[in-house]
């Protein structure tokens, strides 16, 4: 006989017929007549009740079919005359394939904390939560490749090791064969990087965004979805030291070809999230809500989730420049009652409380910023025509701030290398990068996504370590 | 007016409007009454011919349309009276948006050797082969996400930065935030990994396969798709230091279901390219066949690129027994002959010219060949009740090799340690994955998969560093 998974047992497609299940027993109740067991396969999180009579099922035969154990059974699909569910299993056979021993098994009935689980995260995945949550991921990533693909992106993979070091993206871990206890050293003495795997320093990429303009200027459009790195001591719940991100590059763009792409797409992946994942983002609603109620009033989240969720797929995004968000930072009550910590004026970089409050408290939805101070913005954005702003833009989302950030490229060599030596950036170290200006440059845009952050947003979790499988964070590299 | 990609303007389905076009040019060539512009912008294989009228377009307007500049053109979409096209366009107006200087532009009409088109690895996607190459590597991408997602499996990120060595996969590459002209020592005088980022000695990965394999016994079914790496100093045209793996783990499977699901995939992942990618492919067969002719007889191709596509997709792949296998060898005229290199006897590693023998030369197809000794494959391997193999395979591919590697897991504990032992493996430094036997474990398989061999395969490159963006070797981290 064939396994089902549980999804499709749900469906009750399989009414009347007998039926194989595998899977993992989350509860075991009973009385002395008969035993409901819950089982788990991961395919969707509701369980399967299996109904167990005491006459074909003694105590003895049931004793290992604890929580946590991997059980196959074959029975007859009914319709459940308890509530909670629409079908059931009346059992015919029922056999342990693993055991859990419930003296030892970490998951046992009770609610664990989150910190917990974190501890035990191969083991988590077994839990409504995070089961919801790695579901929702998984749809997310798929919902990523789809739309591009139907948009006609090139997928590239970009290097994960790279000698490259010019984008100042932040602190970078080193990848190396060198024997540390016997380095090579040149004659003056320095580490003989020569002598290392590539002949040369190399580290771990912060961003796959320059090989990704080099190959649109050939595919026109192209993306990247990999893992990138960022080696700051920062044990906070919003970074990890090594995260996945989304970068697409488009030839022919201009700025709001771009901040109209980045909207749709967050748009698209997110209703494809709700329309194929609608039981694990109401577990996750009924979680966050209940998380609301420890929480002091002024840090509940304003919707739910779900209706936050579609909130953002039907409404369109605001648009505002910077120079305007500062001018509204400033008339604002709060900044007028000195609510920020951090002063407001032209030329700063919007922290945190500022991106909050434009994002929660005055327009109540996702905000595009664009045409940032050139000073506090990345060396490849494009001048604008007024000389002090460049054509910029991140995307800022209630509760998790901000989300995209992008620009529209400078394509104009001589504006580029002046820009590059204003930053320290030798351009000779970027001779490939130039030359997509060199040769048939074009106007270009693009924007980078950090896949946990989407995540975060969609599935409400409050801290980054809780939707990636295994996090990697200072001093943790667990499993 | 809204821009049209190449692809579909060959469709022909904007005849007779005004249309906008941008791209890079490929051609231009001419008579003093008109000019022929081929254009191409990536987004498919042919280009479309602009016919640019000497009357309405000075030579002085342009001079600057050279091989390699992107332009935008607008202009009437006809029917084409020339061959070679079934449409074209006359031009309106032509505005080179970035010049190509065909004194420095490398990549003028001649053809270049992919040798040196891997030094401009920047530049190689605007040719045809590349071009092709990496629309096809995008359409199996893509495909493999497909496949998964229809057959209910989650994807899994697994971890890149690992501090686990115990899988013995091969030689690795460390990561570290440690000052090497600094490093800190511990009383004893080594080198104090408590102070690296994570607090202890980290790598990157070999395999996602152990935390896919934690996964799958939370959601049954479950895959990565991602980097990984290897550290061996292999100069060949077979080996990457960092190249893309899949890795499906399947709770619930045995190794008959695992053969299945991976000819099922490779199937359906081929067929997914063929008829997305038809010109594509078509070029590569032709590019193939010339690449052919230079070949001495007895080392060219016995099918074309497509008809071999076509044949794996059709037919069943072989499925015999490492001991069969042997057998078939010792048999073999080639082996009575003296023509194998090395020895066969039941116990070896099949080499290169066995694995190819019994593909290229016996079966004329793929074969899954199963069950090998326990002592030349991995200690996670299912042991068979013979006690003298595991229920291993491995999918070996005409004019590639080994394509897959995959077995059965050992699902019992004491078997499972017994040989981690044999392997010098210390089990307590592998606890969270000896957990997934503890606490529920259940007979699960899996297989990996490298993502660059099946792009050689299906695009007939003959040197994996043709098949990735930025190949990362032996000396080599350009880019």
């Amino acid at each position: 006989m064939q396994r089902i998974k549980v999804k499709d047992l749900l469906t009750g497609a399989e009414l009347g017929k007998e039926v194989l299940l595998k899977g993992w027993v989350r509860t075991k109740r009973g009385n002395k007549f008969v035993n409901f067991i819950a089982v788990n396969d991961g395919s969707i999180i509701n369980n399967l009740q299996v109904v167990a009579d005491a006459e074909r099922f003694s105590e003895e035969a049931l004793k290992d079919v604890t929580t946590g154990a991997s059980v196959a059974i074959t029975g007859e699909l009914v319709q459940s005359q308890g509530k909670g569910q629409a079908y059931e299993v009346h059992a015919n056979t029922i056999e342990v394939l693993g055991k859990a021993d419930p003296e030892t098994y970490p998951l046992q009935k009770k609610a664990h904390s989150l910190e917990f689980l974190r501890e035990i995260a191969h083991l988590r995945f077994r839990t409504n939560t995070f089961g919801a949550v790695f579901r929702v991921r998984n749809a997310l990533a798929f919902a990523v490749h789809k739309f591009f693909n139907e948009h006609g992106f090139v997928y590239m993979h970009t290097p994960i090791v790279t000698a490259s070091d010019a984008e100042g993206a932040g602190e970078m871990f080193r990848v190396t064969t060198l024997d540390l206890d016997n380095l090579p050293r040149t004659e003056e003495g320095k580490i003989n990087f020569e002598e290392d795997f590539f002949g040369r320093s190399t580290n771990l990429t912060v961003s796959g965004q320059m090989e990704g303009e080099v190959a649109a200027m050939a595919f026109s459009d192209i993306y990247t979805f990999g893992p990138t790195f960022r080696a700051e001591n920062s044990n906070t719940t919003r970074h990890l030291a090594e995260f996945w991100m989304i970068e697409p590059e488009m030839a022919f763009y201009d700025l709001k070809m771009n901040a109209d792409l980045a909207e749709e797409f967050i748009r698209y992946i997110i209703n494809h999230a709700i329309e194929n994942n609608r039981e694990d983002l109401e577990f996750l609603a009924q979680r966050q809500a209940e998380e609301d109620k420890q929480k002091p009033q002024n840090e509940r989240q304003e919707m739910g989730l779900i209706e936050k969720l579609e909130f953002v797929i039907s409404n369109q995004f605001e648009r505002i420049t910077y120079t305007e968000a500062i001018d509204i930072l400033l008339n604002s009550n709060h900044y007028k009652k000195k609510k920020f910590q951090y002063d407001v004026k032209w030329g700063i970089d919007l922290q945190s409380e500022h991106e909050r409050y434009l994002v929660e408290k005055h327009f109540k939805k996702p905000v595009i910023v664009t045409d940032y101070p050139k000073d506090i913005k990345a060396f490849y954005m494009r001048l604008n025509d007024d000389g002090k702003t460049v054509a910029a833009m991140d995307i800022l989302a209630p509760g998790i701030g901000e989300i995209v950030g992008g620009s529209q490229r400078e394509e104009r060599m001589d504006v580029l290398v002046e820009r590059m030596k204003a930053f320290g950036i030798e351009p000779e170290d970027m001779w490939w990068f130039l030359d997509t200006r060199r040769f048939g440059g074009c106007p270009h845009a693009g924007f980078g996504l950090g896949f946990e952050r989407v995540v975060q947003f969609v599935t409400g979790m409050g801290n980054i370590r809780d939707v990636i499988p295994f996090p990697r964070t200072p001093k943790n590299a667990e499993f």
